[in-house]
């Protein structure tokens, strides 16, 4: 399907744009089943809080009727929202009153082996270490590049997804998915209030864990924290849930257990709008 | 003047570019003089440095002809050149064999204050701090919101810099700028092996030093060593060296120096090609 600018079919961006020259903007990733984006709230309410943190001024009921009439158009697939401060001549400073630039990609629904979600997935142990930046924790901004590095360290198909630490060597998350541990019953996922990406699945999963009075701590997790895991997943908001079977580098090893599968069909539910 | 996308006049840039997704892609400023870039060796070498270190498999000559082609026709001004990974669909993993995408820029020269150079200038003190990447540390990469967050922390005049720190409060650069200081006779500057840019007037000014046999040293800096220097000056590969002769917050005072002044000139001939 076209891309959309401001609401407009498009195929190119201006050459000024501050997303181009600086990374300066924030992007969603919004699964679309049936014409209907699945957890709209969730990945608006990330991009407000972005806008917040980078002092971008979006008008988020206009991105709000955009998704939606951008996906009753797509029908099935992935909608990419991408917000950029606009455009700006060369300088780092924002410019007063610039239009911040609306673009919306769609692409098919990627699909993967159904053993990802049956049998579980396998994590590269990625060298490339998440810097520490509080400013930006949390938020899905442009400046990915070390998500891209993390995800050229493996070529191979045995690993579906990478393990991403911080420079202290804690546990954070995958290259495009959050991590999830479960040791005696308690759910356990990383604080991301240093680096990392806030997933809307993940933000999902521990509201409806809660409800299920299913007991939830997020803080600082250790490789030794994994090593005395009972279970492992990984989530995002267009795959849901997958059980992760091992870390191969790190000779560590789980199978699916009841807590992810459980989690696993509520991720289903969230993404079956 | 017109850009260029790959050498052909353009305005417009593929929306699939990666350096729009991730900040997937390198840029240097580069001051053009009567047709004639300035630094063009030291701005190839960063790129260069640059590809090496995200695998971005660019043919560099080709990038110097187009350099040279470009600034002729500009004449004098700024040449931004981009240079990303080039095109893909969504996903971080890069494509194999993608070809790299070359953008230049042209804008006209900027006009600064004369008392910048002469009088000096005052640096305002970020809070925002630089996070510690050494995979990225040195580059001028694309994924720069960091330096946008800094530079909307003043709208003032009054401050032509701001001075950016690291988390653990080392004193590393300017948010468009690298810093020196001057104590007893020897020239500091901040080690760039965690965060920062090595702007390529550093790399010529370190070498310039050198070669006037001025003692250089490398490191660590602290606040305290800026409250023991007896000379501050910034610099960058569009205006030059200017003295710095304040930071207000910090009640930090100094006079244009000697060797501030001696590297100044250096800096002009450099510039001046």
């Amino acid at each position: 399907m076209h891309s959309w600018i401001d609401g407009q079919p498009a195929t190119a961006l201006n050459l000024q744009n501050r997303g181009l020259a600086y990374g300066d903007g924030l992007f969603e990733t919004i699964a679309v089943r049936a014409g209907q984006p699945s957890l709209l709230d969730g990945h608006l309410a990330r991009l407000a809080l972005g806008c917040q943190r980078l002092g971008i001024d979006a008008d988020l009921a206009l991105l709000r009727d955009e998704v939606l009439r951008y996906a009753s158009q797509l029908g099935d697939g992935v909608a990419k929202l991408i917000l950029t401060r606009g455009d700006s001549q060369r300088g780092y400073a924002p410019v007063a009153g610039a239009a911040p630039r609306r673009i919306l990609q769609g692409s098919p629904l990627p699909t993967y082996p159904p053993a990802h979600a049956e049998q579980g997935i396998c994590l590269f142990a990625c060298q490339t270490r998440l810097a520490e930046q509080p400013l930006l924790a949390g938020l899905k901004h442009l400046n990915r590049l070390e998500q891209v590095l993390a995800r050229a360290e493996w070529q191979d198909s045995e690993h579906a997804e990478g393990l991403m630490r911080d420079g202290q060597g804690r546990v954070v998350e995958g290259v495009y998915s959050n991590l999830f541990l479960v040791r005696d019953g308690m759910l356990h996922t990383a604080d991301l209030t240093r680096c990392g990406v806030a997933g809307v699945m993940r933000g999902a999963l521990l509201e409806q864990a809660v409800a299920l009075a299913i007991p939830v701590q997020v803080g600082d997790l250790s490789l030794g924290d994994l090593e005395q895991a009972d279970e492992v997943f990984v989530c995002n908001s267009v795959y849901g849930v997958w059980p992760v079977r091992g870390i191969p580098a790190l000779s560590l090893n789980w199978s699916p257990g009841p807590l992810t599968r459980k989690l696993q069909a509520v991720a289903r539910t969230l993404l079956d709008t």
